[in-house]
């Protein structure tokens, strides 16, 4: 137990309303904990499980700080809170994650900077703020690659990759982005995509879950495996250390997300972090039912100053997580049916395309 | 799917605010419904984690309509709501389990005459309205014998064992009682107390947890283990009968317990039934963890008209469940810091003696 722990009884403040937010909520409540959540939308999924919850604007000061002053400990459920708002509220209670790993992990120029100053491999990349620097990053990079904003992308929004050479059209490309600071990512020939969700403590005790499989379908995640099949043993251990290591340079207290890129070749198999989620993250859906202590029972352990849970897999069973986005979730009452199927879902109302509605996880005997 | 099945997004009512309340209602948030609990203590545990609360008085009759047209299926989380009421709730919307089931079983009387009818063997009993019918039952059913409310006991509150004769003070014992209708029962030789904790759909399916095994302290639950070692498995098969027949007699929607005696003589195992719970109970606290579906997510299943999950255990692992009882809460940081063991706090606020404030589960492997 850290020094400053919550006890039970306790408030815990959660920053954004979406089925992130939500989860933690459900499981603070799990532990006896209350919730008070801050979301700008009225109709936030997570307001519905919470006792405390206010509407409220990201810049909006002095709501942020009547909310932190409420709490006992403040945590996010995701990465694009402009640090001004972290700094605030870290002035009226504990914030967990720092606003220090939020900053670095939300801009992606000074994420893979961090990360290769740790000596971990990332993409090459390149800073873009002109049209001119697009020309020589795309010269010193070579095709494809990607050309991404600096911040606030998710989901495969705010990036496109570039395949042809297309000199005249570099003014045209770079615009499309309304002059938002922009970074060109090399491409990493990968053979999957592959992910951490790991925890830090307070007393800075760290716990991976087993590494996973990711498969994208229109840049959103839809389904998470685990274990991964066919990898080496020593691969699945240095991702972990990856993970353990980025924990400890940012000095991390809740759950974090690496994403990578296995790439195979003559030499074996070498991992290429892609990026970090300073939160609790998809990937790690399958935990609730596939692991001893679910990724959000894990992140409202940490961030209340309690002893991280076992990580393990339930059974040690292999799991499969899908999505639902947008309509799949129709497809409810046959989940609903279908033996050993646990489906979860978010409570939001409109199934538009794209959007997590929610999710279905497999025990795999 | 039964005709009137819900959908995501529905609102699920739960009459009663404690933490099986609460627990349903964390089940209910998890399948995308909205939940309404109507409750008379303003803090209720179960408040704090659903989208809407009524704070009323179970007589209320306006409160409770208002709360009953609002929500698109009423449950509850005990047993002693009056008739009254639920009839009343029936009337604004679809109440689960029905109410002339927790009419039956509200009543210590009733509930063993039913029982009996289906053939099913519980303690002898006899009605006590007056000493003498008082005296007249300790002639018929001998010592030791244990005299008890008909309505409204739990947890031993509302009952007196009688092991000696006293004839002289039976006005005295039956004063005690301040003039509520008595039952006294005869005197079970049991080894152990079990119990099975089911469900009933709404299109008449069936599924039962593994019946499990109970250890009370202070006539308070203190220890569930599941399965029931040194067990006959035609024993276990015979208590999950018990508890279909009984269900389907009630014509039962939800999840109900059935706790049961286990006596062992010369001609091998036999179950007495003792009571039946119309509820989500206690000694199924285990299934969270330990079941492929929860009691808790199980009853909203059915309540909701949706077909009921998978009951097996996870893995087929053992599970051991232990009530935090009083302030043997006040260990929770020992608990969380055990590999292993899941620890679920009530949100309550005052530990106060024989209060349960959570539960610990544990699997064996």
């Amino acid at each position: 137990m850290s020094a400053g722990a919550l006890a039970p009884g306790a408030t815990l403040g959660i920053v954004g309303g979406g089925q992130l937010g939500r989860m933690i909520a459900l499981a603070a409540a799990d532990y006896g904990l209350k919730v008070h959540v801050y979301a700008p939308d009225a109709d936030s999924p997570a307001f519905d499980v919470s006792a405390l919850a206010t509407c409220g604007a990201y810049d909006d000061a002095e709501a942020l700080a009547r909310f932190a002053a409420s709490v006992d400990v403040v945590t996010y459920e995701f990465e694009n809170i402009p640090r001004e708002t972290a700094d605030l509220l870290a002035r009226h209670a504990p914030l967990h994650p720092n606003a220090e790993a939020l900053s670095i992990t939300q801009d992606r120029l000074s994420e893979k900077g961090f990360i290769n100053g740790l000596g971990i491999p990332t993409a090459p990349f390149r800073q873009v703020d002109t049209p001119d620097d697009l020309a020589r990053a795309l010269d010193a990079l070579g095709l494809p690659a990607v050309l991404k904003t600096r911040r606030f992308g998710y989901d495969g929004k705010g990036q496109r990759i570039i395949r042809e050479p297309a000199q005249g059209d570099r003014n045209a490309i770079f615009a499309e982005f309304g002059g938002a600071p922009l970074i060109l990512e090399g491409f990493v020939p990968f053979e999957r995509e592959v992910s951490v969700v790991a925890a830090r403590a307070a007393d800075g005790s760290f716990a991976a879950f087993d590494l996973c499989e990711n498969e994208h379908r229109d840049h959103i995640l839809a389904l998470t495996r685990v274990p991964v099949p066919g990898l080496a043993a020593e691969t699945g251990a240095a991702a972990l250390d990856i993970a353990r290591r980025i924990a400890e340079a940012l000095g991390y207290v809740g759950v974090l997300a690496v994403e990578m890129f296995l790439v195979r070749n003559a030499a074996g198999e070498r991992l290429i972090v892609n990026e970090i989620a300073p939160r609790v993250h998809n990937s790690g859906h399958w935990t609730s039912e596939g692991a001893m202590t679910s990724q959000f029972a894990q992140h409202v352990r940490a961030v209340s100053g309690w002893p991280l849970g076992d990580p393990s897999r339930v059974g040690g069973l292999a799991v499969e997580m899908r999505n639902l986005i947008g309509d799949e979730a129709a497809d409810w009452a046959g989940l609903l049916a279908e033996p050993g199927a646990h489906l979860h879902l978010y409570g939001k109302g409109e199934a538009r395309p794209g959007r997590k509605m929610g999710h279905v996880t497999r025990l795999i005997r």
